[in-house]
Formats: structure tokens, sequence, C-alpha cells
């Protein structure tokens, strides 16, 4: 059967010069850049070479560093030409190996694609280069009078293109969705080398097929983002913390649900009595109250009003009357607000000494207590001296599950355990029908386990997708899947 | 160069048998589906061949009415089989020809797949066959405590189905966005006969390329949606409606920008003078206040304390005294509120007596007016006879561009100028890199137009995808793009 898609439309690369060498290969790239732009020393190969996961050794051969949508056009062109892959980075934070450069890359750098570069108040929108880090959206919004509301943990470092081609999520979704929904535009550049304007920053745009969407996951396989117009919103008000000592794992439904139906949460975190331990034995953290319970919920909301605030206790009362919740505090100012969010977003540092085995994984809400109990029954079945700490974004079905490494067990031993536990894990997740990669994304970390999440079809048709999109292999090749 | 994609996963229908009959084609369709639910008389096929618009003479050999996805996936198998194209038929609601079957078609009517199969109240989602009507979800969802936000004129009658593949929008997207943000899952046939389940109904899943978001918007051309699982929120509090009188155009978005930035709006429609007189003439609505002013906007908010009733007013005393309002009414009760509500949603009926020429266009939310003052300078310089009613969703940048027909002008002439008409304001969308179509979809209407938003080249990504998906152009073939 022919293929009409390669013979129509693109402007297709006929065959690949493999003969270059390397030497001669990276002087001609430095044309394709601004002077100094190219480097190639070890230092930058092993720091440009990796992202958060540190178990993957880098081997990039040069480091690019463009600062227009047209030089990454031409760094892919230049790609396809020499046949070698494209590595792209942004604040290398990412924890599934998805910007690691391991087999003689080309790594591109968007670290001079960090301009603001323009924002429109009637449209609620500013238009960033993918270099642009999320802090530095963040306060620019704040200085307009707005907010920009995707935030976690590596808000820091992490670069809008980054959060963009792994649609991050974190600790607001429950209120304001993913980075995609913030989306209003993006530029591209598909591994053909075509510059792609996409959705041109329309809140209303149905014509066709919604190519945006599709860049945003797909962790630079099927062109890199250069440029995204964002949307902004108005600032909260008075944001208002409460947190909940549970009774039982279930009652995090019922109390989520009560909650839901008049008050609308921006954060719904949920934590382990063994995980505000280490939080509580790491700093100088109080405890919320001084009795105990074996889980807490964290609830945020905006309290525009004493009548919010009264609804809340109320609902508050209701879930002690029902007996879902022990004991409860709520915030009474914004400094006492972010003291209860310490006893959550401080717990990945406090158990980092212990080398923690990480897994991001969801399903859909109302499974979250059985799915998280099973897997606790079967890694305390086998290794019964594993410290089990569970944390996460309950309100959207997210788990972050952590093991920590036992003091006395080598951790080449742990490692190969975690593998183990991996597997029983990501079969819990199939038979749940939930995800191997909630907010994460799938890199390399996660590729051997997509299986367990999308069918063998449904990972057919992505290929099919690369191959329109890149059909050389060229953009983050060997991530995600495998031609 | 070889194609990879054409050798790999999917099952492939080797050939085509065109030989058959009509007769003993349909003759096999009918083993396929339910007994009866083969239809060929001329009603049904007058009937099932066309939506809304009535320019396109219906000429499909048969319509079938499947009652599940595995029937779909026969059809589907059937179709390709003897290459026969394949209409998707929802509420036949739609206004760009997307089901329209002109051309010997098999159309597959979703009116026997109408049924709610779940509910979880914990996920405030519920999984609905594509048949379910719009009305039919909100009156669930209210009988669950809780609220489908996704509203427009044509509830009564459009499915799931068609709102999803043609993302419908609608009077809230404002605050509650399109059709496509209230998806948790699908479940899919494709053009090949592959049954997809995507996105599994969870919140947050970062595990490759989003298929879910290709499917809506592609108007069937990729496949039929059969199932989605839609979530649902709670249900909004006193919702309170404001009708300004605006001096001038551009005020249109200091008003909008002024209460964004205190109060969620749930909705920001616009309406000319012009739009308005007919709507008064047409029925027993009274005008909201006694003054004229030559635009208005209706502004709608959930009133959830005093506290927001006492910011609505100070921002309308603000905007009386910037100069933009010349007058203004608030509601004081539900049935205030729905009264106000009639003065925008009136004015489709009123004016269709005129054999009004429609579009539905948009630009970024800034540039309205200005673009709206380009088309009505170019349209009555050509046309001064012509009277323009302009009306929309003015805080998506959505416009609703109606011209009426003058009595005295014979309804060819009108429509043969109305061509040319439409030339100008695809011209002036293109210059302001607006959408040809903001919410109606692409269908056949707007098909030779779609230039104007879409570049050449991403219209041959969108060729490259529809091959992916549907190779041989069996699914709802000739719509939105041609192969």
């Amino acid at each position: 059967m022919e293929s009409p898609l390669f013979l129509a439309g693109f402007e297709r690369i006929k065959g690949f010069e493999r003969a270059m060498a390397p030497e001669q290969m990276i002087e001609e790239l430095k044309n394709l850049v601004d002077e100094g732009k190219v480097r190639v020393d070890e230092d930058s190969l092993q720091t440009f070479g990796k992202d958060w996961t540190k178990i993957h050794e880098p081997k990039p051969v040069a480091i690019v560093f463009p600062k227009s949508t047209e030089q990454v056009q031409s760094i892919v062109k230049f790609a396809n030409k020499h046949n070698i892959g494209l590595v792209p980075s942004g604040g290398r934070t990412g924890l599934s190996a998805g910007a690691v450069a391991t087999n003689g890359e080309i790594v591109v750098s968007f670290d001079y694609m960090n301009q603001i570069l323009d924002f429109s108040p009637s449209d609620r929108t500013v238009k960033c280069q993918s270099g642009v880090i999320t802090e530095q959206l963040q306060d620019y919004a704040e200085q307009q009078g707005l907010y920009y509301p995707v935030d976690f943990a590596s808000a820091g470092s992490s670069q809008l293109g980054g959060n963009l081609s792994t649609n991050a999520g974190g600790i607001k979704v429950i209120r304001y969705g993913m980075s995609r929904d913030w989306v209003s535009g993006l530029k591209v550049v598909t591994g053909n080398g075509d510059i792609l304007e996409l959705n041109k920053d329309l809140e209303k745009n149905n014509t066709g097929y919604d190519i945006r969407h599709l860049f945003i996951g797909a962790e630079g396989t099927l062109g890199f983002i250069t440029e995204a117009t964002m949307k902004l919103t108005r600032q909260p008000t008075n944001l208002t913390v409460l947190v909940l000592g549970l009774s039982d794992l279930t009652n995090t439904m019922d109390v989520l649900q009560t909650f839901q139906q008049q008050i609308d949460l921006t954060a719904y975190e949920f934590f382990s009595h063994q995980a505000m331990g280490h939080v509580l034995a790491h700093g100088d953290v109080q405890a919320p109250f001084e009795g105990e319970a074996p889980y807490y919920a964290l609830l945020e909301f905006e309290a525009t009003s004493d009548a919010v605030m009264d609804d809340a206790m109320a609902l508050f009362e209701k879930c002690v009357e029902e007996g879902w919740v022990v004991d409860g505090v709520i915030s009474q100012s914004e400094t006492q607000a972010q003291n209860l969010w310490r006893l959550r977003e401080g717990i990945s540092e406090s158990i980092a000494p212990h080398t923690p085995y990480k897994n991001d994984i969801s399903v859909v809400v109302s499974k979250v207590p059985q799915f998280l109990q099973e897997i606790d029954a079967v890694v305390t079945e086998h290794y019964p001296d594993f410290e089990i700490i569970w944390f996460g974004h309950i309100g959207d079905g997210n788990l972050h599950l952590n093991i920590l490494k036992p003091a006395d067990l080598a951790k080449e031993e742990f490692f190969e355990k975690c593998l183990q536990v991996n597997k029983w894990v990501f079969e819990i997740v199939e038979k749940y029908n939930g995800s191997v990669s909630a907010e994460h994304g799938v890199g390399l970390t996660k590729k051997d386990y997509l299986g367990y999440t999308r069918s063998a079809i449904e990972i057919e048709y992505m290929k099919g997708i690369k191959r329109v999109f890149d059909p050389n292999n060229i953009m983050n090749p060997g991530k995600v899947i495998d031609l």
C-alpha cells in the first residue's frame, strides 16, 4: 500500500550525510548560533547532559544555546542532515530522564531563550520564550496584578518549555488544572524543521486538529516548543489552609466530596503520619495539633468573605460529627497558612537522606484508598523492613509513593529490590486503570512501563504520530517510545 | 523513503471489495446491528442525511443505528472493506455541515447510544454514550446535586458526541472553558477500526501523546467517539446578571478587565443596539433601562455573599465614573436574571425571519473592537443596505456576525453577495490572526477557508495525522480537510 503522507507537502531531507567528522560537524554547528553558544567542554557536557535523574551517564557531543526560533530551526535541519539526535534541555529538573543525552546527541539548551516577549492586559496573556523560568513567569504575573497558578517544588529552576513538554501539574491542579490548561498559543519547530504557530493565542478556535495539545506532554519527541503564550488569572484572595487529621484513609474521599459541594478548593493534599514524622524530625516545623492521626489532609481555599469562612467551619464540624475527622486546625494569617503548607512541602527534603525510591502514579480519585492499601500490602509483605511514605495530590488521584532505604541495606541491593517493587506497583496501577506517570512524564525511566497504562495499539498510534512530525527520529530519540 | 508506519502494528485491510451491489451491501450491513436498525426509506435518508445547514442535498445510501462500541467497530470495518464513507450523526444541530451525507455515504446515527452508563460521586464524573443529549447530561448532573456547565442554544437536541467532535463552547466559556475541558476519558473507534480507551478517566496522566485531545474537535474525521467520561462541578450559587449600556465599543474591554480583576465572571456577552432592537420588537421582552446605548454587555457572576454584591456595585460605579458605562441594571432574583438573559438569547430567533447570513469568528479579546469595526466598515461600504447584527461571547473573543437580507433582495442574489462578504471577513480574520470558526467547526462550510486560519504546512500535518488514524479516508470523508 502506498503511503501518501511521505509524498506530499513536507520539505523532506533526502538521505543523510554521515561521513563528517565530529570536529567538522561542530564547526558547522557554530555557524548556526551566536558566538560562543556551542560548548564542548567536559563540564558543560556533564551539566547539560542530564536532568534530576542521576542514574544515566551523560554523553552528548555538544551543547548548543540558540537564541531564537529560527536558530532552533537551523539546528533541527542540521540534525536531520547529519542524522544526529537532539535532546532538549530546560531547567533540568525532570524526574523521568526526559532530558538526558546518553548517546552522542546534541543538547539544545533553552537557557538563552528566556525573554518575556509580550503582555496583553485585556487578554490576560503573556508570551514567553520557552526558557523562561516558572518563577520568573509567576513573578511577572504578580507585577501585573495577576496570577500564574501552576506551581510546584521546582518552580525556581524549571523552565516553561519543560513544564509544557511534560504537562507539569503540581499543587493547585484541583482548582487550576495542569500546564496544558494555561496555553493559548505555541510556537514549535517540528522534527521536519517546520515552524508552526499553533492556536494563535485564541480562546476559541475550532478549525481542525488541535496540534497544540499534541505537543504539550510530548517531551520534545515531536519537536521543540520555542515560544508559548500563557494565560493568567486574577490573584487569589486570602488563601486559607485547613489541616485535618483523618481517622481512616477512605475518609479522605468523604471529606473531599463534602467540601467540594460548597467550596472551590485550591488544593487538597494528603500525607501519612509517617511522612509528617519526618518533617517534624527534620526541622523547626510544628505539629498542627496535639492529637495524632494515621493520615492528614491539607485543604486550601479562598476565604473571600466571612460567609465562606463560616461555610468552611460548618463543613469541618460535619466531618467531625461523621467521625471522618479527629482533629483539625485552620490558618488565621498568611504566615500560619505558609507554616501549615510546610508540613506537606517539607516531606521530599526531609526524606532525601534516606535515598528514597520514588514513584509518581495516579488513579481516579475514588479508587485512591483501595489502590494505596493494595500497594502497601504487597510491599510490606515482601519487604517488611521498608518504610513506605505516602503523600500527594489526592484531590487529583495523584500519589507520590516513596520507599526509604533501610540504613543497613546496600544501595545496589535496595535499587535491585526496587525494580521488583516497580513491577508490583505497575501491575496494581494497570489493574486499577491508573497511570504509571501522573505528572513527571515518561522519558527513559518509565518507557518500559508505558504498556501498563497505554494499550499496545495506542502506542502504535503514538508511533504513527511521531513519524508524521519527526520521520527521521531526530527529536529526543529513545524517549517515551522507540520507533 | 520507506514508510514504517504502514508496516507495523495496525490490522490492515488489504484492498477493497468494490464489486458488491448496494442491495447486497445493505443486507450485509443489517447483520452488524440490531434488527430494524438499518433504514433506507427516503424520509430517513433525508432526515438523517443533514444537519442544521440546509444548503446541501442529502444523498446517503443508508442510515445505521448502532447500540454499542462493538457495533460501531464492525460498521467501520465493513466500511473499510467496501470502501464506503461513514458520516457520524448526532443531534444534527451543526452549523458547518459537518454531519451531512451528500455522496452516497452510510450515516451512523448515535440516537440509540443514549445511555448514561456510570456515575461516580467522589470523582464527580459521569460516563455517557456519545448519543446522550446535552440537556440530558445537564439534568442528570442536577439530579446528583452537581452541574455540567457547557451550555448553548441547541442543548435540547445536540448530542455529546457531536459537542465533543466540534469542541462546542457556548455561553459560559469564560468561566468553564470549552467541551474539551470537561472530558476525562474517551472511547473511540478509529478509522482503522481499532477501539481506543483514551486517558482512562484520569485527572493526571502524563504518559505520552494525548490522543484524547486529537479526537476532540476532529469532527469525526479520525474516528467516532462512542463513549465519554465527563467531569461535573458544583452547582453555581445565586447567579446574578448585570446588563450594561456601553458608550463605545472599546469600553467593552475596559469593563471586562475591571470586573475580572475582582470577580470570576461566568459570562461576558455582548450585543449591539440593533440586535436588541430585534429582540424587543419580536416578543414580550423589556428593555433593560430607559436610556439607549450603542452596545450592551451582559455580565453574569455568582453572588455568593453580600460582599461579592458590594464588589460588583463598586465596580459598576467605577465603570460609570470612567465614562465607559452609561447605564446599567442588576438582577435581584432568578426570574430577573432569566429575563435579562433573554435580551441576549432571543437574538437568533428574532432575526431568523430575515434569512441572516451567519458567521462565527474569533480573535484575541483585545483586538475585538478594531476587528469588528473593520468588518463593519468594509461591509457597509460595499453593501450599505445590509443590516449588520453583532453579538457574541466577547469575553472569549468570539463574535457572531449576522447580516440580514434586505426585504427587496432576492435570496439567490443575497447569498451570492454573502460569498463576497465571506472573502472580506476571512481576509480580515487572517489579518488579525483570528479563527474562521470559533466554535461551529469546519465541516464542509468552512473547509475552503481553513487556510485563513491554519497555515499550509499545518494543514499538511493535519493530513498526516488523518492518514495515521484513517488511512482509507472512510471517516466523514471530505469534511475539514481533503486527502
